[in-house]
């Protein structure tokens, strides 16, 4: 595989790990980084996630591959203005949503060029800082409308995440948006809510704190996540989340009522209903 | 610290757990299980977490310390039992709630030998085959009513837990259950229920469980937890549970208006109050 120039548009927690990887994997022969946030762009190039640092305009004009990783409401508008300005690069996008986007630039003359994808890997901290090694290995990646990609980007971004470890998956943009509405967003506003249940009791007493278990650090750890990353995937995947906070709550309530009704049969099948989870995490 | 001869009464992941502690510590100098379960009991026995098995009276005789970590359920009828069945041993509990428990011996005559004890750690696994070593290290023990234990039945207590690491607490059995019902139960039920969210879903399609993520699973992984072990810890902390399930509900719900009203602001700030946790886990 080709060294290649790339470009990482928004270098923190996710386009700096990519870059780590690209590196690491020999797949660049030189990383430019560009970021809005100018402490970010500096701290990125500080910590070496990227060699240099360049506007946008120029990144694009001296790269092959151009990787966009900024929260998706920014994701929206930029996309269409790199597709606008390329030439025959190759454009990937590593967002959680993909519905919106990708109509977006359904009609773009450039279209082919633009791979659309989420690696399904995270963490609950954000910036350059927050980048780590050895990211996304072992995890999934899901690859939208591929059909709508030339056949070589298309080749080239498979490589990649081949290389870097990834499974890869294809699907629809519409199905996308509506899985990761059940195994990614629910689960950020179950913690978002549950650490605003805790710390709405703790107005009142401050012992909880001392007690915070590793059950409890675990189902709230990803409340620390990034209201600026959050907030506009949540609203972009809207329906999607609605149907899936609406079922979550009706689970919920079927909780309650077992406790309200000392109904320990239905709260024990309940629970071992819930032990089939065994099933998808082991 | 003089060795004892310890009877573990509950052979499963805490009480083993806490059996490989102790003799790593050097506190025992005879580990005698007890368990109603017979093939936990031989499973005990073969992973060397005790030494040797007996019935509950002939370990109770043959023990100077006695340790109880079976469900909450049974400990309640268990613990009476054992009070009678002492002469000057020392007798720990283990279990998750307190409050029901405590009052069911407060007028016992030999209440004085008794240390009621909650150990701040936990996986979501079961059985003596789940018992690991190192466990409750640099976590938090809660020692309840300690005003209630002879002086020198709380000091070998406090000295064990300082001895595998824990950091101790000490409050009342009302104010342990009310705040274990924020800092660990609430956790549970909001894992259960959105494993029953999810795979009520997988009924209608397979693909998510290809997509688990890192962030799902750590929100998830509690809901592999006994129901042997949590319909009795529920029931018996109803009340506390009810409460912040349902303040827990009506954070939820502020979530789905901000979804439904498209409110922006209003979640951009339910998620920075919920980054405050940081204050709680690092």
């Amino acid at each position: 595989m080709e060294r290649k120039r790339i470009t990482i548009i928004g270098t923190g927690l996710i386009g700096g790990s990519l870059a780590l990887q690209l590196n690491d994997k020999g797949m660049a022969s030189r990383i430019i980084g560009v970021d809005a946030n100018e402490a970010h762009a500096q701290l990125a190039l500080e910590l070496g996630l990227v060699d240099e640092l360049m506007s946008l305009n120029d990144a694009i004009e001296n790269s092959d591959i151009i990787i966009a990783a900024v929260p998706v409401d920014v994701m929206i508008s930029l996309l269409p203005q790199v597709l606008d300005k390329i030439k025959n690069q190759v454009v990937i996008d590593l967002g959680s949503t993909k519905e919106l986007l990708v109509a977006a630039v359904k009609n773009h003359p450039n279209r082919g060029r633009y791979v659309s994808t989420h690696p399904m890997w995270g963490t609950e901290y954000s910036g350059p800082q927050a980048a780590v090694k050895d990211a996304f290995d072992k995890k999934a990646v899901i690859i939208c409308n591929p059909q709508e990609s030339d056949a070589d980007a298309l080749e080239w971004t498979r490589n990649m995440y081949n290389k870097i470890g990834m499974h890869l998956l294809e699907m629809d943009a519409e199905a996308h948006d509506l899985h990761v509405a059940y195994i990614s967003h629910i689960s950020h506003i179950t913690s978002f809510a549950l650490a605003n249940t805790v710390l709405e009791k703790e107005k009142e007493d401050d012992a909880i704190f001392e007690l915070a278990s590793a059950g409890f650090e675990s189902t709230v750890r990803l409340a620390k996540s990034n209201a600026a990353m959050w907030v506009p995937i949540f609203m972009q995947n809207r329906e999607n989340v609605l149907d899936v906070l609406n079922e979550h709550i009706s689970q919920l309530k079927k909780f309650k009522s077992c406790l309200e009704k000392e109904n320990c049969q239905y709260l024990q099948e309940l629970i071992e209903n819930a032990n089939k989870i065994n099933r998808i995490i082991k």
